[in-house]
């Protein structure tokens, strides 16, 4: 083995979500394409916004070349972090300027400059199960530990009761990612309250501050008039995250950024910090191009129809045909219940039907699959005779 | 401190370049862009090329959307793939398939990449001064460190002679800029064979491989018909890194590769690592749509003569000015010993005329200056006043 023994850790656990995505392509071939009904990846189907083509367009006609891919501030160009600014100013009466907003290789690039900043060797970082499974691998890479809040299993909702004796001296910040991925559950204005004041009796207790970071590139992913509160106006060390993969469809493009308040704990030291991450870690600076692209963008309404006749049409049928399905309220993640103790057997199960599911396992949260309904109407209609066909398999 | 003490280092010695070009920004504000001759950055003042704006709107006008700005394997598109490996076939009479090249965040994404796969806790990766000194960033990251060979004086070659004593069982990589950032040396063939010889004995003698990673940005910018020999058909374990931030005139935009040879030692291990390491890094995958524009431009000229008539300039002027001059074969830097024993005192006095050098103390090797002279020929032009009243100050 000439690499390193962490390194191993990932390669051998490596993205099973990844390999499922992988497995439905071969299948693909083997079967036709119109024949495999492949839920696994966050790939959005939605069609990406004209006015992401036109922006292209128009940038390239109006501005010099040398400053559309040139390098600029290791945080981004100061037009664009301004926009971002004033979108989100306007959007959720804060009250951020350009410098409190750093332009980021997508939301993972994000949490990288954070954890690349914040921790040291064997210090933690909490995430609630159900939690999207790379996170574990950020933490990793700056040789931190992933501790996991089990899931409130009844409800999906945060599991308060269970965080507190986790947070300890070693613990630099907290993931929320809502809507969550892969319950589809939004975290309500109340829970993020409870969360705000266990982190700041945590935070007296421990002597330096837990950082909640706010993952959010589903945000606008919500249904039936949903509304996710905004955690900085909510928690204090808190640090806003968003991609634009989700919304604009453009995942891989990597654009996204990082806004951090003026009122947070070390605010000075933060910012300054981030900004150094982000060229140190190897990003240099967000892709230059997206930044002037996204920055025309803030704006662009979300096709909401598009992933929501999925998630009824799925729910409906999956409901009806005698599965435990979670409700979801944003993103576009669907969790059924496995019929089978291990849900392994009704993943092997559900690829016999040509249906690919990916298990919950890997999001710390075992005994269900996950559906990831970012995918062609038509696809999902086509897969409902294999559903039924694997309810039948299953005895319901 | 919030931060993490190895990130403390880093943002307190945080990258002096960037700092004096933002002071650059600061003084142009102050006595008007046209009086403030900056070259601090190696930031390519070249025209993006043609092709680059006609393939961003061919591949708009010819491509679904989705495929554009959506999700692939982590190594990047295969068609992209395919063109660089057949790019790299042609040229340096390799037999790389698509499988061997892996799409990155630049040229500083893929070194992270390389280290994030092979880097344990404080692992060594050697570099020659003069060196680019954020690699030691990218090496701290991981807990690696990184070890110095000092720069052989007389000629800025490879200073062999000093690298040997250097291996040890912590040895994981070695790096060779090549045409070097800061000296615009080239390493000739013959070096390079030495260093192979060196290389194999070590590795009997540490039991381990030791990977020469061929950092190449700059390999199409050499001067005089001069030559820059292909790493990986001389040294058996070697990665081959390119970015096409400095001949396509790209920096922002984040594009670039690396491309393992299958005889290295470990191929199979580390081409799979170096997939896993793009995506959990966070990069996930290199931005999609410049993959595919500089996967149409991989047989783009570069413009020399743009840089060649810059180096003509300021190295035949600055010699007549009684400055000692390291004639530069290939990049776009050059060095300029500095009349004090202090270079720290060489460039607060040229800042005085105006004329932001970069010291090469931050490059492992003090006592020269640095001129980026990827400027405007006109900007040069405009100095040469201010150099000739810097000569005289100096005592020239």
């Amino acid at each position: 083995m000439v690499i390193s023994k962490n390194m191993e850790t990932l390669v051998a656990g490596s993205s099973t979500i990844r390999k499922l995505f992988e497995e439905g392509l071969q299948l693909a071939k083997e079967v036709g394409a119109e024949n495999v009904y492949d839920f696994s990846l966050g790939n959005p189907a939605a069609p990406v916004p004209e006015k992401v083509t036109q922006s292209i367009k128009d940038i390239l006609a109006e501005k010099p070349d040398s400053y559309i891919h040139g390098y600029m501030k290791n945080a981004g160009f100061d037009e664009v972090r301004q926009n971002v600014a004033a979108s989100l100013n306007k959007k959720f009466g804060m009250s951020y300027g350009p410098e409190d907003v750093i332009m980021t290789v997508g939301a993972a690039g994000a949490m990288n400059c954070i954890f690349r900043a914040l921790l040291g060797y064997e210090d933690e970082v909490i995430a609630f199960a159900p939690y999207f499974g790379e996170y574990r691998s950020y933490v990793a890479n700056y040789g931190g530990n992933l501790v996991v809040v089990p899931a409130k299993m009844d409800d999906f909702d945060l599991n308060l009761d269970a965080l507190d004796e986790l947070i300890n001296e070693k613990t630099r910040c907290i993931i929320v990612n809502n809507p969550n991925n892969p319950s589809g559950r939004i975290f309500p204005e109340e829970t993020l309250k409870k969360l705000a004041e266990i982190i700041e009796k945590a935070e007296k207790r421990v002597g330096h501050p837990i950082y909640v970071l706010a993952d959010e590139p589903y945000r606008e992913l919500v249904y039936d008039n949903d509304v996710v509160p905004y955690i900085p106006s909510i928690i204090k060390n808190s640090i806003y995250i968003y991609s634009f993969s989700k919304t604009l469809s453009l995942p891989g493009e990597r654009i996204g950024y990082m806004a951090l308040s003026k009122n947070m704990d070390c605010y000075d030291e933060m910012i300054n910090a981030m900004a150094v991450a982000n060229r140190c870690i190897g990003y240099i600076n967000a892709p230059s191009l997206f930044q002037l692209v996204v920055s025309r963008c803030l704006d662009v309404d979300v096709d909401l129809e598009f992933y929501d006749k999925n998630r009824r049409l799925l729910y409906d049928k999956l409901t009806e045909l005698g599965f435990n399905v979670v409700k979801p309220q944003g993103a576009f993640y669907l969790l059924v219940q496995s019929p089978f103790e291990d849900e392994a057997e009704f993943v092997a199960l559900a690829k016999k039907h040509h249906i690919i599911l990916v298990s919950t396992k890997t999001f710390g949260c075992p005994g269900y699959v996950r559906i990831a309904y970012c995918v062609d109407y038509e696809m999902i209609k086509r897969s409902l005779q294999a559903f039924e066909a694997l309810a039948k398999d299953c005895g319901l």
